[in-house]
């Protein structure tokens, strides 16, 4: 285990918290509840938005801004809305020197401020749709904060798309969904299960919200992204109609979803080992660090120049690189703050590896040590990334598997979450009481009605805590 | 004039708020002083963002995030600091159902909660330097609000930078003085005049403010970017020290630096003409428009693919293209439209054209038409973007020239400002009472003192309105 971070073992919790503080992926704010983001955190956080931006873009989207501040009153328009979010709120009362006449709220999330706007912007069928996405801050009042997971104030992006019928809304919040599943599969090397989630658990607002959901290295659950088809009922707490081509009025449909910052904590518990971070070369800060190793001024000099020239190289090839040629810490020192850091391949310049015309690398994932042409550098480490960002990939997805039970009685249900947690398979009988329940005794939740679940999960059966009829089997697991 | 907007002549305000509107930059939000970027608008920030955070990376810094919600006594522990931001603050007093024991107040600028993290991440000489820049979003509650140029709430980078000496503090200021006025010539085509602020136009809390300023089509001057040597002002309030090289404590030397999303607003105002805006084609979101004009159902088909497959060939050049197809508007509509919206170059396809393998091609902002052939239509179309962008940049360059009056007496100071405006380089007492009876007289303020003016200016010469000793000459204009 690395520089004082507990182990995962003695204490997973603590082993987040170490990870992200110690790494400096961030560090706790003097308001409560509230993070600073640390360059190396916010690193990842800006490659991940390049990331889904480009998958928005690409599907059509455009980005726009929306006020940070929302009248209180806006909230109240929609009844399963302001439920929802009224016990979150932070609320400004006063304002250049003066009590304000309404108080604002800060934006716990922005359908209410945009659906204000689209009422102005859609008259015809003509202004639909509508596709915009906002890169924001948000602010929700928890009481049980975590770094990344859970904080007063996160980034996330917000898309609001508006939509002349049900189907084309419906269409948005499942294209939506496929996104939010390759980002999470592709760039964050991040197995999920796509799925509907149940009427308790869904967005307050909401017709259905779709979720993506992926599993942590302690065995449970994160909600990595959802996707929620409003249906009309923003739009008729705004009054947002449109003329349709037979010139009568109707009432608009609308998508929202959203990914936050929470992801970057999904990735240090996604793929995290006692040592540290690992992380996904697609997204990593930095891809690839050269260390020179030497012990006198003679060999520092040369291998300090061979690490940077390798490193100009593989810069030229596109990888995002570092040279620790920091004289005050050892190789060793350096290897642990690296390995910490979660950078997925370590190159070692020695005076011998010169000589052989070589360099010395070391997997951060797989611990895999090999000496690799210098001639072919280029080649071999993005073949070695490509690899990493692969086996780290498949690396989850046989540990989801692994993790991955179905379960047929109470006494099984109880002692699989118990002993082995992950994801439980099971029948349940569709009603909000035996959720409630079973979450009141388990502290498990349904977390979602996948999509496109193994067939026999789709046969009927008997629910597992009340033995009433079952028409298809859910996936439970305790969460984030 | 186009689409319902004001003339300048007519009403120079008017015209900005209706282009700004029309053209669907903006809108007003909810909420009283706060804006809703739109894509359009958006576009342009986004656009202006890369074109900065290129250049701060380039020059060694990392972008991080601090909180929006700031204690309110941490503001309090910079003398001048609150005086100058205490009543523009925005207070937020409940949160989570509950009254805070301490307010907080939404940033209006972030140096208190970044100095207080500072000083968890300084201890030695070797933390150092800091080279931090936040993308955010800050409240600064103005009674008189335009869009973009003064929002309540409004988009912005700010940079805070951490040095061990006053030397390197102060080479810093200057640095990132001159990555604004570089990205302001080059990306924005406005002419800049780097210079330094007087003692009352400073910063709350600086030892010395530098900026950058330009002049608008109406002859006033905009502060479009500053530059800020904090000293050891923040360090000492937050207790910021660093062990040096000797062993000895010491305090840390800072700056701090911004621009923001009034930029799309010196944008609109430094270019635009009655039509509408002439947007700079490095930073339009759509460089070049296709229109095809056509009167039959054969040409309609022949004109569009023509001008999607032009799209191609311009797209693949790397320039951000739209065709416009519509079916529901007239050429001439379109062509108002896309002038309104600024796009630099506009290529029109008729079947006339495809018989002659030509394009026939508009530039917006000298109206220049000329037939391209279709063959080299990337070359060409490239090259005139380049041309629009010098060609613009020289227009503003040679309007300021020609607005830049040296002026030696009083009467001649006020018929210049009445009659013609722009800026005055006119000697000054340097006494603040001096500085400020002009401004009570007048409305004109020191924009600053040029770093680098006419060596006529730096030579000695009587106050033009005390008639007391002048050191050297400033530059005076009426602002926004």
């Amino acid at each position: 285990m690395a520089q004082g971070i507990a182990t995962q073992a003695e204490d997973y919790s603590r082993w987040y918290t170490d990870v992200v503080q110690k790494a400096e992926l961030a560090d706790y704010a003097p308001v409560k509840g509230c993070m600073v983001i640390r360059p190396y955190g916010y690193g990842l956080w800006e490659n991940m938005r390049a990331g889904l931006d480009a998958r928005f873009k690409a599907t059509g989207h455009v980005n726009a801004y929306f006020p940070l501040l929302i009248p209180e009153s806006f909230l109240q328009r929609e009844a399963e809305h302001v439920e929802g979010f009224s016990p979150e709120l932070a609320v400004v009362t006063h304002a250049g020197g003066k009590k304000l006449e309404e108080p604002l709220v800060i934006r716990p999330t922005s359908e209410t401020i945009i659906w204000s706007m689209y009422r102005k912007w859609i008259q015809s069928h003509r202004d639909l749709p509508i596709l915009i996405n906002q890169w924001a801050n948000v602010v929700r009042w928890e009481l049980r904060t975590r770094l990344f997971l859970r904080t007063a104030e996160f980034l996330w992006q917000e898309g609001h798309t508006a939509h002349a019928t049900a189907a084309e809304a419906e269409e948005e919040t499942l294209r939506m969904l496929d996104v939010y599943a390759d980002f999470a599969e592709t760039e964050m090397a991040l197995p999920v299960i796509k799925g509907l989630k149940t009427e308790q658990e869904k967005f307050a607002g909401a017709l259905r919200t779709y979720c993506i959901e992926g599993l942590m290295g302690d065995g449970k659950a994160l909600q990595a992204g959802t996707s929620h088809n409003l249906g009309q009922n923003f739009a008729r707490a705004f009054d947002v109609t449109f003329q349709n081509e037979q010139g009568d009025r109707e009432l608009v449909w609308a998508t929202s979803w959203g990914v936050s910052t929470r992801l970057v904590g999904a990735l240090v518990m996604a793929h995290g080992d006692d040592d540290g971070l690992i992380l996904p070369p697609r997204l990593a800060p930095v891809q690839v660090v050269i260390v020179p190793i030497y012990k006198t001024d003679a060999e520092r000099s040369a291998t300090v120049t061979e690490a940077q020239r390798v490193g100009d190289i593989l810069r030229a090839a596109g990888l995002r690189v570092q040279v620790d040629d920091r004289d005050n810490f050892k190789p060793g020192w350096k290897y642990a703050e690296w390995e910490l850091k979660g950078v997925p391949l370590r190159l070692e310049v020695g005076p011998k590896d010169i000589e052989k015309r070589s360099v010395f690398s070391a997997r951060r994932d797989t611990r895999e040590k090999q000496a690799l042409p210098v001639d072919a550098i280029a080649t071999l480490a993005s073949e070695k990334l490509v690899a990493i960002q692969k086996d780290i990939f498949a690396k989850a997805l046989a540990f989801r598997r692994q993790m991955t039970t179905r379960v047929d009685s109470w006494e099984e249900f109880k002692a699989e979450l118990e002993t082995k947690g992950g994801f439980l398979v099971a029948h349940w009988d569709g009603t909000a009481e035996t959720e409630a329940a079973i979450k009141e005794e388990t502290k498990a939740t349904i977390r979602c009605l996948p999509l496109t679940p193994d067939p026999a999960d789709l046969e009927p059966g008997d629910c597992v805590y009340s033995g009433r009829a079952s028409a298809r089997r859910v996936l439970f697991a305790k969460s984030y």
